[in-house]
């Protein structure tokens, strides 16, 4: 039997009081599975006194989580402070120079500074693991990096941010406006305390950016992402979409095509019979398609004590066992860097629009489409009462600039009572 | 960097094919991914002069299976014979025995003599891994043993033989008798040798042995397995299953329950919108509930050259980074032996039974299932021109004791003119 594995936690939060409980409650079968005691060291936190609903009497506890991170005494840095900036980013720093290895929940930390940590790391012959920073309890770095890695990955999509996703839920099934739902999530505590990290879909891109490098070994470019969040979407576009068979989801996608890489994270319209679609609430989903394999679906809880808790120690086990190896799948020297492909793959989109009661309407609509080179696969004209024609249209596959073109060419025919919206639709 | 790691191979199907074209097409990326290059030094199978799409030259050829897994330049023995006696178990021992490390699909090999091997490559420093054995190029032994490390797993679900949904979801969709679709699925190559191995559920309770064992810590135990094939799936029930709201499905379950391990392996219904219900064709799903993680499901193509070789070659990446450990997570003497629980845990029912068309038939059924304590959620009967009248029941939760109790109490009743159906309903 191996000498126990020692570990540091900085962070006790949800998380951090989850690795505890799990460290306590499952001695036992930790050393089963990995052939050692796994044991606390000591902990800090912002405030020492404040009741976490367990005591951490036999931890010592640190104020400051940079000497927690160098403590000869710790093998392990578990930081579960979260930011990309300031103590978090100053402890994980300190950890490696140390050569201590380290586990982490921080995806904002890996989108921003992942490469740099990770050139630190393989310099110090450190390692930096962070399955929990991606899709909760979903072993999706592991899969990716692990389970599929004889495959060229070559698409990457999913919906990656539960509180996004139980908004947009929550709008359908209730019937209510996206203020509605935010302001009620927002008394829950759903969300961060920033949350435009949630809604503005920045949380879910520091995740897509970290799996992106992983699949197709690139390095690591939170910036090169087309982001755009779920501030926009409206009940009515909602109702619409589902009228005409779609959900609304925040979906990130990650593929290479002829002009570099394309990361976007976007609201997208999914057939509502799909895995995406049928997605309700916190829960993810990470859809990956592998030359070899074909496609993996990987579903679970996106959040909370448990999942998270449990992905943090699925990182320390494998540490335990000796497993380490690079932060990005290959050595930091064979990643690569792709210009970021902003113009998308064509698709089919979905718009909506109010058009003025007045006669040849929809035929000038339908003509500066068919102008701009869109065709439409199915429209829709709504019954109404006041002054304007709700008339919904999903497109055949076009490319984003022909839309573009036919986007602007709609706003000059003066026949829109109000700005259309154009989502697009994602196969799935 | 590394020597390279030399691989023997011996199986040369569509599995073995599918290996070696990812070693060959893949070897960049492969030696980035783990560090070192993958190499074949010989391969075997049973017909050298066959025709197998792609040339062998450069491959020393081994007649022998167990000549070529205990050859000093193989460095891993890679099993891709099948069958759990004769060639592939001899020549896995010797692999063994000689101290390679062995990678294998075989999953009837591993049901049926994984612990004595187990304890084998304990003792001889060895590590027999086997991915591929399990749900194709789902990465679910290294979600459960790794992944959900940390976890107390409690339940094991899945759909993991695709010709058996196959056959299903065929039967459903084309309208099609159990026999026509056999015949077709035979005809199309979707079937084992012995048919029985995929129809029989003998190839999906192998898995599930295996799933359970990693799950629980426990000894693997095939015969334990409550085992019932598709083959008394009938047309009239996947339509009336249909009708209610429900798929069939060949569904596997493990978990602990008071009485020792339920493992069981039967048709069942479960609800058509859920994931399970919304599987079709030859895709597997396994559903993982851990304590801490909450549910984890894992979907994607159970069969098949890619996805198979997929899987293999994890393991063998995950060798050649030197990853390797307990067969079954944990060492062979910390694994437990489970009473085999038959008795399975109450659940819904569904029954269909056909009633001679006389006053008072339907009252008898309902009074004969009241005195068995079972009680009913739904009933429908429907209209019918011939004598019997057809009639579905979905009962509440109840035991398979009180149900079995109710069914032979029905036979006495006198009122029906056929032998009744009954069949779990499982919640997802």
């Amino acid at each position: 039997m191996s000498a126990p594995l020692r570990l540091g936690i900085a962070g006790l939060g949800t998380v951090g009081i989850g690795v505890v409980r799990i460290i306590r409650q499952q001695a036992a079968l930790l050393r089963q599975r990995t052939g050692r005691d796994i044991v606390i060291t000591a902990v800090s936190a912002r405030d020492r006194a404040k009741d976490r609903g367990l005591s951490l009497t036999g931890y010592d506890w640190e104020d400051d989580a940079v000497a927690l991170a160098t403590r000869s005494d710790v093998d392990v840095f578990v930081e579960l402070v979260g930011g990309h900036e300031g103590t978090a980013k100053d402890a994980v720093e300190a950890a490696i120079t140390a050569g201590k290895q380290v586990v982490t929940a921080n995806k904002a930390l890996l989108a921003m500074h992942g490469h740099v940590l990770a050139e630190a790391a393989e310099a110090a012959g450190s390692t930096l693991r962070y399955e929990a920073a991606v899709a909760g309890g979903i072993p999706v770095i592991k899969t990716l990096s692990e389970g599929l890695a004889a495959n060229e990955v070559t698409r990457v999509m999913g919906v990656m941010n539960g509180s996004c996703n139980y908004i947009l839920t929550r709008m359908e099934s209730a019937g209510l406006t996206y203020e509605e739902v935010f302001a009620e999530a927002d008394g829950l505590g759903y969300l961060e305390a920033d949350p435009q990290l949630d809604v503005g879909g920045i949380d879910a891109a520091h995740k897509l950016a970290i799996l992106s490098s992983l699949a197709f070994g690139t390095v690591v470019d939170f910036d090169g992402i087309t982001l755009e969040g779920i501030e926009r979407v409206s009940i009515e576009d909602i109702r619409a979409a589902a009228d005409m068979g779609y959900k609304i989801k925040l979906l990130g996608v990650a593929q290479k095509t002829g002009r570099g890489l394309e990361q976007r994270m976007q609201p997208c319209l999914v057939p509502d019979t799909s895995p995406l679609g049928q997605l309700d609430g916190g829960t993810n989903m990470v859809v990956l398609d592998g030359d070899a394999v074909g496609q993996i679906v990987l579903r679970g809880p996106g959040a909370g004590e448990g999942p998270t808790a449990s992905a943090v120690m699925a990182d320390v086990c494998d540490i335990a066992r000796g497993v380490t190896g690079p932060v990005f799948g290959m050595p930091v020297n064979a990643l690569t860097r792709m210009p970021a492909a902003h113009a998308e793959l064509p698709a089919p989109y979905y718009l909506r629009m109010s058009l003025e009661d007045k006669p040849g309407a929809l035929a000038k609509i339908a003509t500066v489409l068919g102008e701009a080179g869109v065709s439409i696969d199915r429209m829709r004209q709504y019954g109404h009462e006041d002054t304007a024609a709700p008339v919904l249209i999903v497109t055949h596959k076009t490319t984003p600039d022909a839309l573009s073109t036919a986007m602007d060419a709609m706003a000059g025919t003066g026949v829109l009572s109000a700005d259309p919206v154009a989502l697009r639709i994602e196969a799935v």
